[in-house]
């Protein structure tokens, strides 16, 4: 039986679980409104991005109240405060989704994404996705294998912004500075998002270990041309 | 006479300071790296920024001791919890100059900029690191005041991003498409940086009148052509 003490700290974990669905869903939507030029969906993502941050201010009273209230120490009060920085990373997702939204928003009734780069974008957006609900899984489950391997599907993302900057600098760009624009700052967008579903796993692997997963990632810088990296 | 507790809790504030003089100092060096192409001065930043990310993590974990130990509530319990939250912004913050660095080291012996941007990327990186050193001295001063005047100082900001993409989409652009990447980057990267600072001058408004500071600030988008945004 859960006294009422766990049951808040219980409530503070439901709360992330259901913020990484909500902006494991609204990156999804985002992706399909900018790769279909649909406004009514690209609104609907900037709409619904009210009720994340709504979870979140929920979710760090909440977190705060307990610290007050119940003044946990040891693995408690690390699940909260890491707890804090989680509904950081979702929101800050969020906000990115929100991004992708309302560039589609901006360009309706034209499409941002230009047709050679529909799948690449797509890949993006999926992979994105995918991330978050694999961070929601972590969540639930606190299955360390499974947060190990979000950060091979990190990978995966950096090259497919690699993929996108190479396609942009490799001398054949027919779209026109506005669009290249466009596509530079969708990249960085679907990058930071990955980032942040990967950064909440790794926060339940250090919550679950004690131990602060290595920090591995290069940075995605633009390809340089003939120079080399 | 201060006790022990409060003697903790202001070595958290100094720490505070500490990293925003430092991250302050990397985005204005960032910035001269870049526009001077200077590959020393940009591996100092790029190297400095491990100092920053150890700040960082002796603040938080100072801050979780004191929560552990001292088991603050009411003013002292938000004070410790904003600070996480301000130390997260600060690292970020120093990130962003980094990234700033590494598109100097990048590119060198060219330079990232061209010639007619110089001034606006000068004026964005000096921006940078002057709202940076006012958020540090509302961190000291508490000015409320001061902290205000901050987003009129990010409002400055998100003008000269518009002034820097409309440059970039004007039709007179002539430098290719891999330095339209690299100055949209740019773009992000100034004006996420002033983003950082900003938020940590309103978190000490927050501590001081328990208010959050409004939410007003739009998403800076890439500008539209003759469609009209």
């Amino acid at each position: 039986m859960r006294d009422a003490y766990h049951e808040e700290l219980d409530s503070v974990g439901d709360g992330l679980v259901e913020m990484a669905r909500l902006v494991g869903s609204a990156i999804g939507r985002a992706t399909t409104a900018i790769l279909d030029a649909d406004l009514a969906l690209a609104e609907s993502v900037i709409e619904a991005d009210r009720t994340v941050d709504e979870l979140q201010h929920d979710l760090e009273a909440r977190a705060i109240a307990l610290l007050a209230r119940q003044q946990p120490v040891a693995t408690d009060l690390r699940i909260v405060v890491t707890s804090l920085r989680m509904s950081a990373d979702l929101e800050r997702s969020g906000d990115l989704a929100r991004h992708v939204a309302k560039l589609a928003r901006l360009r309706y009734p034209e499409r941002a994404v230009p047709h050679d780069l529909h799948a690449t974008i797509l890949e993006m957006g999926q992979l994105a996705q995918r991330l978050m609900a694999k961070s929601a899984e972590v969540l639930v489950t606190q299955d360390i294998g499974l947060a190990l391997q979000l950060e091979q599907d990190d990978d995966a993302m950096d090259l497919l912004h690699r993929t996108l900057f190479q396609h942009l600098i490799d001398g054949r760009w027919q779209h026109g500075i506005e669009t290249a624009v466009d596509v530079t700052l969708l990249g960085r967008y679907y990058e930071r998002y990955a980032d942040h579903a990967v950064a909440v796993a790794k926060r339940v692997v250090y919550l679950v270990t004690g131990e602060h997963a290595a920090e591995h990632r290069p940075d995605v810088l633009p390809p340089t041309g003939a120079e080399g990296a």
